[in-house]
């Protein structure tokens, strides 16, 4: 079994959480789960896993492994158009004995994490055997967009368009998987300018494990087929104009990909931060095979729905 | 530096966090943290990790890894006087390659979960290598009793006396690690019971690392002296009389340790569950050598502060 056959296996088993309990508004598979209070507001909930020798090398500086450990979790509040300003993150760590380095961690994620206006209210620490690896994880809560609500990965709908923020590929190499900026921003950006109320803003996911692999979630979620124009992908600097692959696959991007309604507009540049927003794509109907994430070359048309990183395959 | 150590480093970095962040209500160094959202519900939060070696030998029955993981977050909550009915949950894992046993893990741990009211609605599995023990986190989102709110460790007042409910010591031996029932209908009972709106129950926390260390906690906290009475110590089976230092510091007992007003009258068994609740000593001032735990036997009195788990002691 693969990780993200035994992740489809959890959310299966899901189904129906909804319906059986009041408070789950919405459960696992998405990049948040979205929880409500008694009093009707709601809170975004994620939680994520940094491995060292998966998501960072033994011996990395503290300073880098902290700040990737909250930017992850923090950039899932934005794949859902959320914000972490007003909430809250917990944190734990499994590390090996000598807590000098985890103390430092510690103090590194508060920092990180009070940054994004999420603070640190609390978790817990274990020493392991020194042979083994560290394993930190962080749970973050934030806040829907107040009026568009939260963005799921189910909404898009045949006719969209497809954009994504930022530059893809390269990012292990180049660094940037430790020091990307989550794109609170540009979410809350878009909330605000597709479509009064932000309804023209259909579905979103951050770019964790490569565009191709999750795009290929959008597409499951929302039952069609994502169609990405190989000639009109961003790429990052230092890769060349025929490493669409690399964009598609590379992973640990964290931009935003989403689609929106054809009649909005879409502006080229989030005014607040600059960065760029460019139109990959469109959503078809799904194929006779069902949803799927497929990259077009002027040669052929690609299935990337499981390109890139498989976090965990074994 | 010892764990201990650490997690005062982080408490003591922590503090001046509710002055600075309005969501904050409690930060880290309770049994849970708690957070207000913009509409007034106040949200319990607490993480904990399970470690294979330390938590449980590897072979351990999955179903029961799964269960100790979950109820030792649901009894922080219980600890704070809450409830998990209407909460959530989520877990990660850290698991060896082989995903078959994740997924029963990951299936037991949703039962668990829905069994006390806080569904799994998110998570996320990473696998590492066959050498690597597995690590799981639960986090759990509960909510505090809606008259007498939070009840947090720092309340204990001198005069007070001081109860445990259960019985203490033995827990690894006689498997009640992995079978204890987390104490949540005895904390609603005490909060609804103790006096008009639980007014009379000051303090409580949960003892997972021994009697005599989250004593010391409560001491800590409340800047007073705990004061046990050996003799009154209600000892588990298989205890004989001389063992109050077992029932101080074996751990584990998951059983809630409270201070309530001397003149509230403390049933001596919670009606709902049939729990014993029992009287095991008072709530002094200080010592001119500051907060502590002490147990007295008829030869002298010890400081047990320290004794029990020192969870990651290197």
């Amino acid at each position: 079994m693969r990780e993200s056959d035994l992740l489809r296996r959890i959310y299966e088993r899901s189904a129906g959480l909804t319906s059986r309990f009041a408070q789950v508004l919405t459960g696992p598979g998405d990049d948040c789960a979205v929880v409500r209070t008694g009093t009707g507001s709601e809170w975004l909930l994620t939680v994520d896993q940094v491995v060292e020798g998966r998501h960072f090398l033994r011996g990395a500086p503290v300073e880098r492994v902290a700040r990737k450990a909250i930017a992850r979790s923090v950039s899932d509040i934005a794949a859902m158009g959320g914000t972490t300003r007003g909430g809250w993150a917990l944190a734990t760590g499994a590390v090996p004995p000598g807590f000098e380095r985890a103390d430092a961690l510690f103090d590194a994620m508060k920092k990180w994490a009070e940054h994004w206006g999420c603070p640190l209210v609390g978790g817990d620490v274990a020493s392991t055997g020194e042979e083994e690896v560290m394993v930190l994880t962080v749970t973050v809560g934030g806040l829907p967009h107040p009026v568009r609500g939260p963005v799921l990965r189910s909404g898009a709908q045949v006719g969209d368009y497809v954009y994504v923020t930022g530059t893809l590929g390269g990012s292990l190499g180049s660094g940037r998987h430790f020091s990307f900026e989550p794109r609170l921003a540009e979410a809350s950006w878009l909330c605000e300018t597709l479509g009064a109320g932000g309804w023209g803003l259909h579905a979103m996911i951050d770019i964790s494990d490569g565009l191709g692999r999750d795009a290929g979630r959008i597409a499951e979620a929302s039952g069609v087929r994502i169609e990405i124009d190989a000639a009109l992908l961003p790429l990052s600097p230092g890769l060349g104009a025929a490493d669409w692959r690399r964009a598609a696959s590379d992973g640990e991007d964290y931009e935003l990909l989403f689609t929106a309604a054809p009649q909005v507009e879409v502006p080229e540049t989030c005014p607040e931060t600059g960065t760029p927003v460019t139109r990959i794509g469109r959503v078809a109907e799904a194929g006779p095979d069902g949803p799927a994430a497929v990259v077009v070359t002027p040669e052929r048309t690609w299935d990337v729905s499981q390109l890139g990183w498989e976090h965990g395959e074994d």
